[in-house]
């Protein structure tokens, strides 16, 4: 059930068709999950954002693949995206993600999480050696 | 301006104080920043609260320090945690994050926000190869 | 699913037989969705939620209909409410949402989180142009 | 620095100057807080909040005052809404609320945070002993 | 379907084992949930996240244990934790929640997000009495 | 006081410039906003975000500018941003947003977050007449 109606034959509009075939020569694999199914009612839309999910997660960069993904799914579960939360944490154990570093990340996110409610509920004042304008002026 | 009275002399307490030298000799600086200045209002809230974020932060584990910070910003950028988004950025830039590394988490961050809400609007179904339990059979 | 059970019978109570009236009529169907079902619990709680939304979005008012559902969808997918979500995205279309305003809602919407994040991450200082106490005495 | 232009003297206009008035009147004293000096750029959006606001917090309910402030925290912690943390943290401590039971609350917020977001992160079935309507029918 | 595979037999970990049989003891039931069937794929979250929640929720302290479910309930809600709201809810009615009070609850969280949403679109400025400092001096 | 130090010479950088003088002649004003001041520490994430805020706001589609912003403005409250709430308000009353559209805007927003908050404490089962899908093949 999505609010969108799921086209069984999205590849008949070639531009859509163009888009999985580079998600599925990105990925090295002929599956295409449902992210990408849905977001083909629209050529536009499904056209950006791919190319902006694979130039940010499948390119060469300053922090590594599986970083990446454990960052992503950060975001993921404080924002309660289901669908993200179960399609990352699939990537990032392709990715090589083992058990225990799962279980670290999960106690990351949810100490942040604890300690973001407590600095909120006390509405903290900010410390001036976090400025990062003094930092730089130094 | 904070939701407790910040006390002006929080080591007169020596549970305080015992908190205080440690973050102190773990940090290796003398500087203890206002989240424990505040929840020194609270000996056992302290107490658990930093014995738990050293254990998470400072002890060696299966992921680095800076990448631990970083999911530690990200979590807390979704959470639209003011001081912790300041405090956790700072911690990173000490542990090494270059301004590139830096540029490209919240790169990652913003474009997560992003897939998170257009899956939400868009109410996808879950795939099925995202199920553990059939990944562990199979 | 709920939190609370589903009485099968919810109209033998006058007051929810009354409200359950007026959203028939006011809406032009014999329908009424899960949300009146399950407020019926407490018909208190069921008339004031029902007087406030026939209010607010069954008026008219400065602002059309459509527009209306549009804001109330992008703040339930910012809250990541799946029901809300799916309900006032079937109202939308009900009202006329094209296909076309539906995709660049869901544009606009993702593009706003990204955003929001990157200003969080950021923590921008504020422009003084944007205070309204300003503008007001200018 | 707000959105909206502060009025300097919103009573002139009576139907601001009765809502003032009550608010004086319910909370015994002369003072109205930003909140409501706001809201008076819309007598309609000021009369209808706080309505609901003083027939929800200050009338007598099968919840004593206190909790019901502690629970508005809570609420207002999870959403990051500084203004409403520190006013109803100060109307909690108006009504009684004890360091002690500040920190606990705290402790329990920040609590649920960190499982809220374990949860999610496993995103976990639900056990079938949850569903109201099975034990409604039990 | 969850992001870690559910282990059919968890405690033939006997670290597992023992938290399970405290659980089993601290709730009298024989019944274990599946937070901690799905934590069990990690032993020292599952003993340090257990460890927690039994000295916060199931310790007498100096709020009474239906009010603290209503807080985690408020918390879970205003995080949209689906999981987490059922077995919070299903708790409160374990330890008393009349239906009258549950009605009530959800009537203060939603006036609570109703506030903070306007509050946040206001950009209100605080008050200067709400400043716990300027009390603590008084 | 942000997380980044802010240049006081961005247009140094030709990349930095060409941005500022494209936001400028869009914009029909000298004056550069701080996001995109600060945004300038890394010249490809200044130029992909003006480039994607400039493609979905600042040009003609099916929804007018005015919408365009006020639906802005409601994920940017819902998420808690406080700088993207004053850009936008300011920006949505430069585009022509009255007093009372600027009422009615925040009446739904937070009556949306209201019944978001409601449904998800409610945890509504989707009524099947939501399903896109069904409606599709009707």
């Amino acid at each position: 059930m999505s609010t969108i109606a799921l086209n069984p034959n999205p590849e008949e509009n070639p531009r859509v068709k163009a888009v999985f075939d580079d998600i599925r020569a990105t990925r090295k694999t002929d599956f295409v999950n449902n992210m990408w199914r849905a977001l083909a009612f629209d050529a536009t839309l499904l056209e950006n954002t791919w190319a902006e999910v694979k130039e940010v997660m499948a390119t060469p960069s300053s922090l590594d693949p599986l970083t990446k993904e454990m960052i992503y799914i950060a975001v993921s579960v404080a924002n309660s995206c289901s669908y993200c939360i179960h399609s990352h944490t699939a990537a990032a154990k392709a990715k090589g993600m083992t058990s225990e570093q799962h279980a670290e990340l999960l106690t990351i996110i949810s100490l942040a999480a604890k300690t973001n409610h407590l600095a909120n509920g006390l509405q903290l004042p900010l410390d001036s050696v976090f400025d990062a304008n003094s930092v730089a002026q130094a």
